[in-house]
């Protein structure tokens, strides 16, 4: 079980980055490396100055689904950054920033959170992917 | 061709059910062992009381989208609950919700359609995954 | 790196198309066989009438996510069919429609865009993919 995976996140919002969260936190916890590529949105949602925002949730939640998810965040579930903080601390987690997509968004490195450990181009992200698994979140 | 896939279906709408129900329905005829991990929206779209219902679709189906869909479904396109449960008696799919996502949604197993064989942990998704492909939708 | 990466693309938004379309690039860069398997509104999207119209963005975008992306085609981004076809004049990349996504939309193969090499079903997917990545968009 120490195969690398790799986990494109392209999504931004705050249940698609939870979702993202907990699949790195279980696969670091089960020794995989884990390589993670920002793209779009996510990238955005890693800015440091609105890592902490509200990003909202894929429209499919509704009133239920984000009442539910808000009751859970007072009930004390950590949010997908601290998570990603957590799992970062024990190691074997890396974050680049696809430069594309920093491109695209015109964000500059200096604008993202230190949870981001550099910016890399998707011939970067292969190599470190190697056969493992890909997840496209 | 007897590798594992192991689905992880995060989206409750009916387009993404139904385009993985046609993965899962042909792994399966494939000879792979399929695993489903079901997280947040499809969570929600199993339980048994709405399994049925109408899940909406991605909202870049738009009025045109939507319309061929309910087209197929009167034309007698089988829905993605009846795939799956068309797919696990043939055997070889295993169904499981996701623990957390359990929590957040306050999802009791007696809920879920009976098409979901248990709950479990991210740990254990990884587990069943070993180096199979994952394939998040 | 010469394993082979199989891309389900779903999505029909520009955004995620052209996150499609670098990994695509990357891949065949990287000398990996891509195959590429469009369904739903990716298929859509791939009608020879529509290809190059706007598909819109993910809901998450917002208007600063819209002027970001409008301001890099503007400033000479190629389009994600652009760089497909780019891609395909390199080899080594495959896309093939979804027959069953073909009959859900009422698309015929003379519909499509010459980018579009095929139809297929389910099974023959997954034999192209083998034991190689599957990415879902």
């Amino acid at each position: 079980m120490d195969e690398t995976i790799s986990l494109v996140l392209f999504s931004g919002t705050d249940d698609k980055l939870q979702a993202a969260a907990v699949l790195a936190a279980g696969g670091a916890a089960m020794g995989k490396p884990v390589h993670i590529f920002l793209q779009y949105w996510a990238l955005d949602a890693f800015r440091k100055d609105r890592i902490g925002a509200d990003h909202g949730l894929a429209p499919e939640a509704g009133e239920k689904g984000r009442a539910a998810v808000e009751a859970a965040a007072k009930a004390g579930q950590a949010s997908w950054a601290d998570t990603m903080r957590a799992v970062k601390e024990l190691g074997g987690v890396d974050i680049q920033a696809c430069s594309l997509s920093m491109d695209v968004l015109k964000i500059e490195e200096s604008d993202l959170d230190p949870l981001v450990d550099g910016v890399q181009g998707v011939a970067a992200f292969y190599i470190n992917a190697g056969s493992g698994q890909i997840v496209f979140i």
